[in-house]
């Protein structure tokens, strides 16, 4: 099941999504929801993240170039990463560089969404606490990144947190693809098999030390690929069973308003 | 003047805090609130954290030994990190010690809290943007620092950002002194003004990555004299013109539930 939150009519509303029609519910995706008799056009909305999390977490440098280079262990230290929730944007929503640099990276990633509390879970257990999968791009400006190792700043642009556009919440996270195109060229596409610390460790481990909460996001890390892009290269990140993800990176914020038609 | 949040028979309220009386308030201390006419007593009462901030940032390494010791140049790149929500906790709320650990740092740290949306401030303007000050303990377990030197998984355990007791709007940053005692002993004690990023650079800067909102945390740093502390060592942060902030390290979680007398 697809679902997805959007402005129509200068209104914010969430939708299971059909093919090109949106079904608009009423309550919380997560918990308790329950349809409306509305529905609208997909081409009729603007999509936006389809979650505002509280925490978004990063793992850095999880993908090999293939399946033959995937080591015969996982670190006993992944190296994660908190972003602020005031990086989070929606599809189609600019990314903003900052005033200082010439251009940032894009990393399309895997984004998990948790549906359920989650603290000392087992990795066997650890897909029962998701409640759907989304699309992130994991903007980063190295040029931030501290020379002791730091990454925070690099990472914490307003911005800098792309989501969308929908929630899905029947996909088999170890059997999609990872893609993103700059400007239609495709530049990263890789399957999430090839990731060094797969997505149930990665529950796993974090629940030791933080409690997951519903709609927290755990940005899976990003295909071999990634790059440096400057002002108008669109950037469209991609999971064929999600949906496409498109952000062009600028200077200046157009922040999409509510109340503009 | 000191706000605070709390429990009293069973439920959560803020208020104003004189002496020994706290005047309960309703609506949102940050914006719009107004007094009741209930008072009841400081001593009837647990304290909570005095916010729940959705983002948490904290300064690595901020104080010099002595005046003598400041730098001519404040660095051009601070060392800044997240904690998770997740990890806030009030006074006298046990810190639990990770399972696999056996001693965790304690850092007594004056924070921030911010009052106004802030972006792209001016640091002769930073102070306007605070709504108020209290007190932080920002817990650390460096075993969890990552070689490459992450520090995210180290500072990210629940129970690692003890906050409070109260909020003082009425304060000067600049002219204070954090303190920590372990068991009744005195470890830190350190006027604000060894700071090496001083408050209003500090705001500033964040200010050009991160949109700054209402009710974050920014922890601005610990004076020279923190160390490792184990089961059952009992740690105050203090600031007098702020309050004490108690808590005692444990192995398990004894979390306050407001359902409980």
């Amino acid at each position: 099941m697809k679902f997805g939150r959007f402005t129509f009519d200068n209104h914010i509303y969430n939708g299971v999504i059909e093919e090109e029609i949106i079904n608009i519910i009423e309550g919380n995706p997560m918990s308790d929801w329950s349809y409306t008799n509305s529905k609208v056009s997909i081409n009729d909305v603007e999509f936006l993240a389809p979650i505002t999390p509280k925490n978004v977490i990063g793992i850095g440098a999880n993908y090999v170039k293939d399946k033959e280079s995937l080591p015969n262990e996982i670190p006993e230290m992944p190296v994660f990463f908190l972003k602020p929730s005031t990086s989070v944007i929606g599809p189609n929503e600019p990314v903003v560089i900052p005033d200082q640099l010439e251009e940032v990276k894009f990393e399309s990633e895997l984004a998990i969404v948790i549906g359920k509390e989650a603290k000392h879970i087992q990795k066997e257990n650890a897909l029962e606490y998701v409640f759907g999968y989304t699309v992130g791009n994991d903007v980063t400006a190295p040029q931030f990144f501290h020379n002791d190792g730091h990454w925070t700043l690099g990472k914490s642009f307003d911005t800098f947190t792309p989501l969308g556009p929908t929630i899905e919440t029947e996909l088999d996270p170890y059997n999609v693809h990872v893609t993103a195109t700059v400007n239609g060229v495709e530049k990263q596409n890789s399957p999430t098999e090839w990731m060094i610390v797969p997505i149930k460790e990665m529950i796993a481990y974090l629940s030791t030390v933080m409690t997951l909460h519903p709609g927290d996001v755990i940005l899976t890390g990003s295909p071999i690929g990634a790059h440096f892009v400057g002002t108008d290269d669109v950037i469209t990140c991609s999971i064929k069973e999600i949906g496409s993800l498109t952000n062009t990176f600028s200077r200046k914020s157009t922040h999409i308003s509510v109340t503009q038609q």
